[in-house]
């Protein structure tokens, strides 16, 4: 009989999340039923969600329950079929979990689109954080050839995917990062023109200095200081496209807000949250988009890829210490 | 020789103003030249906004300069004239400032349209708080008939205005106000579905109760702990058209923003900084339908008269500790 190793939610975490919160089961696969599909787990994507969805704290899908297989968003293999829209062999990306074998409704995950690129863009520049960049920036962000956009953890998933579009776009591009090679990567290959290590420069003179003309759209991935900085030095109607705050994910006690908070009054910003799933109708417009830009080469990729399922606890951290360059995801 | 009697900003205040950062003066009234108009000031506006351009800090116009006279919108009658566009006689609204009399480009004050209202009324439903009501809620909150919108400072003269068409648009109103009797003005007179009294009411539970579909537009005024009450309860793709942050204009020390910032990502919410005079190309269409409210009795309108030009100090006050019901200004 198949065995599917999985985690599952043991405890809350206050603070960073790690082995302790997890239960790591063997246990028997059950057969699909008629409309479920059999998966076998082949990336499970690491994000920062994935530490909101731990907590019980107001979020944007449920928590995870305490007892229930981690959530997370992998690409897999279709091993067997109970429904005519998939078939043995199928690649498919969904919400599989942190797990070796899915069983899950078909309707809930999406064929592997054709689109000349390999898998692995399809975890990173064509998949959800490819997305997530494309539209927050382009919907919300709406930048305008000519104008500044600052993105923050620029060289995460997301943001490389930001700055190259908006270059794409005609923007002067700032990227925040928090290494020298991460720096190197963004303005030597992904055509940044100024990328700020964070960590070890002073933000707000960096940013003056990479933004004589102010800062039009903000991609903000991270909140704390790096928004303050930037609120102080945003253009009049500005937007700012909030897609993360990972600074707090892992706080203990409440944060507060940022202490610039007056200038989307002042500047009259337009400051936005969304998630990717807001989109879902547009996604096939999107992704053959951004394959033709990672056909043509004018969207780069890195990942950061992690081997073996055991490892996903330890791993989820790396988005929060910077450890990663580009996607981070588990080869099961 | 006529004399004008002014205030001129003697020093920035940290924290309340008053008496003591004006320099009352008397002197004598220049000549206008040519392109300008020579306005006798009847009534003065008295806006949050005054204190924002007494301080140096960062704002959507210059602060008023140490010496200059204090700016303030007010209601003027030409008295004699150096340009085409303006005769003597006509009423003028504009930037008069806090003085008896004002000489001024005659392209920077507008001529009161004939609106069959009261002049009244041009200080408050359709003048610029009657306008910032309108273009606030109508263009960033969007409010929808059925929808839920709170408004804080809602007895106030933007707030009023906001609640009213807000009903006209179908919408269930709430708003917080800071005395039983203005939430009974609020009721009783305007239609609001229900007021809360921020100062004896324990506002979450509040608005718990007067909110049970949550909060799809919140038209924000104040600030603080209303707005973390506020955040906590938004709906999905809520839309928060910022108008002020009154409660932390005072403040003598860095104000932090909302901790529940994250509920603007987790809730995908919409929040907008904006002045009225992003809209100025559209004031005609908006000028004329508010005055259409107000002679149908949709829109009711309530003013704080203070008479004297020396209470401008004093007065001003008001806006901060609620003294005021409605638009609030001085009768010279």
């Amino acid at each position: 009989m198949l065995q599917n190793k999985a985690y599952r939610l043991r405890t809350r975490p206050q603070g960073t999340s790690g082995h302790d919160h997890f239960e790591f089961v063997s246990e028997p696969v059950g057969k699909p039923r008629s409309g479920e599909v059999l998966v076998k787990v082949l990336y499970l994507s690491l994000d920062p969600t994935n530490r909101i969805w731990m907590s019980d704290i107001p979020q944007y899908m449920e928590p995870v329950k305490v007892g229930e297989v981690m959530r997370g968003l992998g690409i897999g293999r279709v091993e067997s079929s109970q429904s005519p829209s998939l078939k043995e062999g199928d690649l498919v990306s969904g919400l599989l979990g942190w797990q070796e074998y899915a069983i899950v409704d078909a309707r809930t995950v999406t064929k592997l689109p054709d689109l000349d690129v390999p898998v692995e863009a399809h975890m990173g520049p064509v998949g959800m954080t490819g997305l997530t960049a494309y539209f927050g920036l382009l919907e919300l962000g709406q930048p305008q050839a000519g104008e500044t956009v600052v993105v923050s953890a620029a060289a995460g998933a997301v943001g490389s995917i930001v700055g190259q579009i908006a270059k794409i776009k005609g923007c002067r591009v700032v990227g925040l990062a928090g290494s020298d090679d991460k720096c190197t990567w963004l303005t030597k290959e992904l055509g940044f023109d100024v990328a700020i290590n964070y960590k070890k420069e002073d933000v707000g003179a960096a940013l003056d200095k990479a933004c004589p003309k102010g800062i039009d759209v903000y991609f903000e991935n991270v909140g704390g200081q790096i928004l303050e900085e930037v609120l102080k030095r945003v253009n009049l109607f500005a937007r700012i496209p909030l897609c993360g705050l990972i600074s707090g994910y892992n706080a203990e006690r409440p944060v507060p807000g940022p202490y610039q908070f007056p200038q989307l009054l002042m500047k009259r910003v337009r400051l936005q949250g969304f998630i990717v799933f807001d989109f879902v109708q547009r996604f096939p417009e999107a992704v053959h988009q951004l394959a033709q830009w990672v056909r043509e080469g004018r969207i780069k990729y890195r990942s950061t890829i992690v081997k073996g399922l055991d490892k996903a606890p330890d791993a989820l951290n790396m988005l929060f210490t910077g450890d990663n360059t580009g996607k981070l995801f588990i080869e099961l």
